[in-house]
């Protein structure tokens, strides 16, 4: 059970954490950081009971539990500010990034074995506090990215997530990196290729747009500062992907030049098979 | 107001327009073709109070209005058997195929004039009659496609689509393929193509699924068979629609490859603004 769970970055992630936390772990002391002072009217309109800070090392200090939520290139300038304060003996941190490798890397060296990596599989095309909301982690997946030998903080970290409806998995930076650049950040840059390529030179067949085009490209509408920074770090993996997106879209193009109708029907079935394979949301 | 509504193929759209004419234009006799005679139980199941019929002439004969619910490219051989019947003067003749150049350049030789192509953009990526609902076209978006001189018999067909709760678009054939292949059939195919990139060579990244891959995905769930006759009757407008996609993606992989990080947020800011302009689905 945490005693004091301090949270930075108070957008979507970072309040609808402070809303859940609220909810589920009540005996927990609320702290929140932002940048700017600015930043505690939206937290309290949201009815959000937490002692707010600007001052990183001063949320930091006694803190059982901090979770960084801002930019994931914004995270090593942060730890450093956090670590210049007195960090309780127990204190764990961790993270809510989209990506792992590069994070894990910058982090490790400035706040040692206390910091595991986690990835809230939980998320929206909208942003900012006004959006949060305490079941925003309810049936979400969790990636926990430890490194190194057994850590013995891990199970604390995974029974946190479960406290807030989360399911846990856990693989290496490495290895998360990989798959989410699969299922995460590729149908993400595919939905804003698609929505330019169907818009850019004609914004007049938005008259038609039907349920399909709402959804392949819904992603589309993100935040593109946070994306980028998502994409600069995960490139290596992401660009794969892409390139193996792009052959997949030649492999098509040539199937439709022939044309050859048993290929396309089998490239379509291909495709529903797998797609038949992803597990409904519960909701 | 209709007399007799002759829907030809009762499937999800051929159901679902069966089950909204009953609940929407209760004054109508309904009348449901389809090739087999066991097609007749699960319409009953459905509790459509249809006469049934195998036979598409004696189905056609007297009727006010035919709709073809069948798949594209069967639809020229179905009109050819409807015309060997009587049909009545004032017969309307639609269909709801999802491609309009090739269709009415199949059937308007076959019935002149009392054929005017629409396009309901309704549907799901499952298929059959299980799964058609009276609703399925409350706040879709229709497209007519008459062609030539002003058809007299077009406000008949609007008000038909507006009863059932559609918005009526009109346009050429030709503007509704080459709009649809931007908004439909292009989306269709690149959630197929995300589908097959992200899962093909690692079937273990579905454990991670959130519902941005969910979403972006969704509709690759779609019938290979019907994709197939789609695809290829809209080949042309498609392959270049495909093609814009393909460009647009190696767009993004060389501002990853240099990185550019001003050029890689233009570009998602870009595409982000488009999406924006989608209005939502109204419900």
């Amino acid at each position: 059970m945490e005693r004091i769970i301090a949270i930075f970055g108070p957008g979507l992630l970072g309040g609808s954490l402070a809303l859940a936390v609220q909810q589920r772990i009540p005996g927990a002391k609320l702290r929140l950081w932002a940048r700017r002072e600015n930043a505690e009217a939206g937290i309290r309109s949201r009815g959000i009971q937490a002692d707010f800070f600007t001052d990183a090392a001063a949320a930091a200090e006694g803190a059982s539990l901090i979770i960084l939520c801002t930019p994931v290139e914004t995270m090593a300038t942060l730890a450093e500010q956090i670590t210049q304060g007195q960090l309780a003996d127990d204190c764990l941190i961790t993270d809510v990034g989209s990506v792992k490798g590069s994070v894990v890397r910058a982090l490790h060296p400035i706040l040692g074995s206390r910091f595991i990596g986690s990835h809230p599989m939980a998320g929206s095309e909208k942003t900012g506090i006004e959006v949060a909301r305490a079941d925003l982690f309810q049936n979400a997946t969790c990636l926990l990215t430890p490194i190194g030998a057994e850590n013995a903080e891990l199970p604390r970290l995974k029974n946190f997530w479960q406290a807030l409806g989360c399911r846990v998995l856990q693989m290496s930076p490495e290895e998360h990196d990989e798959k989410v650049a699969r299922i995460s950040h590729l149908p993400h840059m595919m939905a804003a290729v698609t929505t330019l390529a169907a818009l850019r030179t004609d914004l007049s067949a938005v008259a038609c747009v039907a349920n399909g085009f709402r959804d392949t490209t819904r992603v589309a509408g993100g935040d593109p500062g946070l994306w980028t920074g998502i994409a600069l770090e995960n490139r290596p993996a992401l660009t794969a992907q892409l390139r193996a997106a792009a052959d997949t879209l030649t492999e098509l193009l040539e199937i439709l030049d022939k044309p050859d109708e048993e290929e396309l029907r089998r490239f379509l079935a291909e495709a529903q098979s797998l797609r038949r394979t992803v597990p409904a949301a519960v909701s």
